[in-house]
């Protein structure tokens, strides 16, 4: 059904409009396909498949790398770049990932995944050509959502440094993953429907020539009302770009016609493409929201299959009944209300919902703000996202001991690869003074700690991983206290297994294995990464510890290492993802890749017992 | 000399014009008196003088909280709120703290030390208050330097959510700590000489009246005209501001008039005042970049104690004979050329010196984009502000395994206090995979460490404190392994003490102590922070192993403790600075507060072996 080998790069430019036209349609039909089966990002895919062949055709990809700002647009590229073969597997362990690594291969000079850095990468590679002498062309495809993106900004206001060879396309598609959310999002629609400039400019050209005396002075105020009416495109030249189109994003006779003239152009240069997300499959262009990244799904309705409630679903609920006894009760996001479970709240409590755009920096100081002011915002971000505001929950919340409750969702591995991981930032949360670190192990205890982090007089960050608890039959949670473990199973003997959060589930199961060879356990539900619970890591000290989490290096089981390690006799084990880049793909794979399935978490304590 | 008790903030709107001038010639005269004798920031606090009392006059700042961006310009703002007593004491540990701190006085509403966070903070702020149907005017004061700053263009973006409340004062002194750079910047420079609008539009409007025809549609085109030749405004005013002055930020008359006018305004307002930075020292006012954060002077004339040569001269000095040999070194920084040593390399290589302006990420990024199209950057930043970028160090270079040399200046604890410690960094920089961290313990090691760096085809962060070696007599360095540490001095028993970069000289002291108390000690240089020498620790697991480290948890520490803890019979003490909030004054001071002298820890050691 798909062409296979698929046409690679270099044979683009030889091949006519009609047959580049084809393999658009080929494109999209591979993308659909594999996405229903794999799971992946659609429709910013197939909302950039044109632009993808146009640039591959016109220019020579290995001299004029591009770099896909977010990533989430990248299968086109991969598709023409030898990996074809790899696409029938996308997002799988032994496929290829569904983001840009130049691990996987060469056609991609950067890495992406997070909003914001392919300008700045561009600038770098661009000022490292201008050194020498290189006069090829560096590609920055970026959204219109990643344009509000504090380092899209910074990059754009320092871009003489390395702008000459830059070519920024900006791919508006009035949407970034949720509706793009600010000022230069709304004056970019402005400049599609353009035409009153052009009709003023008629109108004054054809006056002026009765009147020879202004003619000077109009041509003056000509070029400038140009930027003056076009209000984004005056952003742009401002800061010193030649700003180009906008041209139809799915027309590959104007994009490649375009691009052939740009090529001799010297930059900076932004060329405006205008392009609609979810491009070819209808469901995904009438709410490409639902469909931006998106499990299995029917291919030819789009159906999704129904997603479990989860973690992020309990959130919307609890905000949602929540706030409407209490005012206080704020939303905060950025760009990811439905992913973090706040559609029903926002639909709720429009006037309390706030959505930052791609901003994770500013919606978490602007939480800050909120909460300085006697507000209680829960600011809700993806963890490996929420990276870009760690210094933020320090300097605007830690600091000051202001109370937002910072909600970070897919804490953990996730099939995205590493990228998106969200096993980073403990290392760096738990060390912060008084920030309050907790991890459900299942939906009803995430209501609880919701409830508790309300209580709290300071900064609290909640972590949990995607989807729901994974355990069978552990009891209801008990009631919380700060700084205190639950421990779930006592046994007088044997080894103490502490897990973080949603682990409780692996735990549980290891804790099964363990019994049905006689060896008796005790298991303990963490619950605070920070502060930890160090009086039950004293009782316990004389035992066998094992620390089960979903994370690297420097969470739960440091904290826990660095109790014991004053204590002579005291002995534990870590489970986690420890130091190596972790892939992508299915996690379950990748926990038996890594040696962190219940069985090989048994087997090697029976080991280290033995 | 100075009044005391200082005139408080409810006072200033009973006074004359000439009183408040002479005011504010008493505020300057106070701030280069404490400053000259305890350090601070001088040159940004003398160009704010005029500026913070016209808001304390016109506002009650009770309601209107003053948020001031970096919060390097607020020691008028303290002078008036009550604190003109411990500003006798700035920056000692008794006196008042150089930055805005609401732990520190209720007259201070948010945190202030890092840049760009000032706008969100005050839109947070806004946005409560919206919903509470509270008008009062929230008031952000920022430097056009913290304009380039990616924070501040996100909150920009999206400043009608909590913008009605908002008057944002564009404090513009074309300085941000070193000259500002960027295109936002140089716009600014434009307005300032703008008459050339003001004539334009004078002639069009006289023209006009000849040619009625035309009225209506000039009109059209004059609204526009303003935004088109005063570009800067332009750009605000597309993001929904409305855009007042310029206004001379040394005219208290000017300033009252204008601010008293706004007063009734809705916002989000955004005044452009103009100020000169080191304002009435005229030696500030020449070299403001060499003024702006100062040790003790000479208040007179300005004369700086002679700054030892320490760590980031000789970063410069390296920098600048490689550069000589290997046209791939490149320096990066963002706003802190001179802070980090690089002067002299950027005079010398001005092609290859980039300063993003305060853009710590794009910074970052940039340079990864550098190291990807071979360069071998040197990205310098101080600790504290290298935060912003620990994604874009873990997304744009060690997901790619991007040769990129991270330096990061000032990381350990510093004068400043909580907004500026460096000691935060090291539990997330050491889990990422891959990422080589390393501290010298004097500069002949930094060199070494520099040199070392270029080896390695990945990226590396070197780290070191303020100042230089706090060694005695120490041994020269010996070779560099990666991931090896270095045996500084061994004894066949006693206690095993492992030291972090400057830390070693502490530790020597330590030695010494403990020496003459018959105890012989090993002490290791750690060298390594990541990956962790775990060969040695386990060769000394039977002896009781100490970590001395000007970092807070999750440090080395932390990374020895993980090695350990799997071993029975293994026993260790940490000394760091724990996971208290450190406060600000002289580093000795604290260290005495939080029992880190060489004293304390050799008597600790004692204890614990007794």
């Amino acid at each position: 059904m798909s062409l296979n080998p698929f046409p690679e790069t270099g044979q683009l430019r030889h091949m006519s409009m009609d047959e580049l036209t084809e393999l658009a349609a080929e494109c999209r039909r591979t993308i659909i396909e594999q996405v229903s089966r794999n799971g992946g990002h659609l429709a910013s895919n197939l909302g950039c498949v044109e632009l993808t062949l146009a640039l591959h055709r016109v220019f020579d990809i290995k001299k004029s790398p591009i770099i896909f700002d977010v990533g989430h647009q990248c299968y086109t590229h991969k598709l023409l770049t030898g990996r074809s073969g790899a696409f029938q597997k996308l997002r799988q362990c032994d496929g290829c990932s569904g983001f840009p690594s130049p691990a996987e291969s060469e056609w991609d000079a950067a890495v992406g995944g997070h909003a914001g850095t392919a300008l700045s990468t561009a600038l770098g590679i661009g000022a490292a050509r201008e050194l020498a002498g290189n006069s090829d062309k560096v590609i920055a495809v970026v959204g219109d959502g990643a344009c509000s993106n504090g380092i899209t900004f910074e990059a754009l206001n320092t871009c003489k440094a390395g702008g000459k060879n830059l070519l920024f396309i900006l791919n508006d598609n009035e949407m970034s993953i949720s509706p793009a959310v600010g000022a230069l999002s709304a004056q970019l629609s402005k400049i599609i429907s353009g035409r009153f400039y052009n009709k003023t400019r008629n109108a004054v050209r054809r006056n002026v020539k009765l009147w020879p005396k202004l003619h000077r002075f109009v041509r003056y105020i000509e070029d400038r009302l140009k930027s003056a009416l076009l209000p984004p495109s005056a952003i742009f030249q401002s800061f010193g770009f030649r700003f180009l189109g906008p041209v139809d994003g799915h027309s590959l006779p104007e994009l490649v016609s375009m691009l052939e003239k740009i090529k001799e152009l010297e930059g900076p240069l932004l060329l405006h493409v205008v392009t609609r997300k979810g491009k070819g499959a209808y469901y995904a262009e009438n709410a490409p929201e639902i469909y931006h990244g998106v499990g299995k799904f029917a291919a030819d309705d789009g159906k999704l299959m129904p997603a479990s409630e989860g973690f992020s679903a309990v959130l919307g609920k609890w905000m949602c009944k929540k706030a409407e006894r209490d005012e206080r009760i704020i939303g905060v996001s950025a760009a990811m209300i439905p992913g973090v479970g706040l559609s029903c709240f926002s639909e709720k409590f429009p006037q309390r919902c706030f959505d930052t755009g791609i901003a994770e920096e500013h919606a978490a100081v602007f939480a800050a703000g909120m909460a300085v002011a006697g507000k209680r915002p829960v600011c809700a971000l993806y963890a490996t996202f929420a990276q870009r505001a760690l210094d933020c929950i320090y300097h605007d919340a830690v600091l000051g001991r202001v109370p937002v409750i910072f909600v970070l969702d897919r804490a953990g591995a996730v099939p995205d690869g590493p990228t998106h991981h969200g096993i980073y930032d403990l290392g760096f949360l738990r060390s912060l003074p008084g920030l309050v670190v907790m991890m459900p192990r299942n939906e009803r205890e995430l209501e609880m700690m919701l409830e508790h982090a309300l209580e709290i007089n300071g900064p609290v960050v909640i972590r949990y991983p995607r989807g729901g608890s994974k355990e069978k039959a552990l009891p209801e949670p008990g009631p919380l206290e700060t700084g205190k473990c639950e421990v779930l199973k006592e046994s007088p003997e044997g080894p103490v297994i502490w897990a973080l959060g949603a682990e409780c589930g692996i735990a549980e199961k290891v804790v099964e294995i363990l019994e049905k060879e006689k060896i008796a356990a005790t298991l303990i539900n963490i619950r605070f990464a920070a502060p930890f619970d160090r009086e039950t890591a004293l009782k316990f000290a004389s035992r066998l510890q094992v620390v089960i989490e979903d994370h690297g290096i420097g969470g739960a089981g440091s904290a826990l290492a660095e109790i014991l390690s004053g204590i002579p006799g005291s002995r534990m084990a870590v489970f986690n993802w420890g130091k190596e880049i972790v892939g992508h793909g299915n996690v379950d794979i990748l926990r038996k890749k890594h040696r962190l399935t219940p069985e090989d978490i048994a087997g090697e304590i029976m080991k280290i017992l033995s």
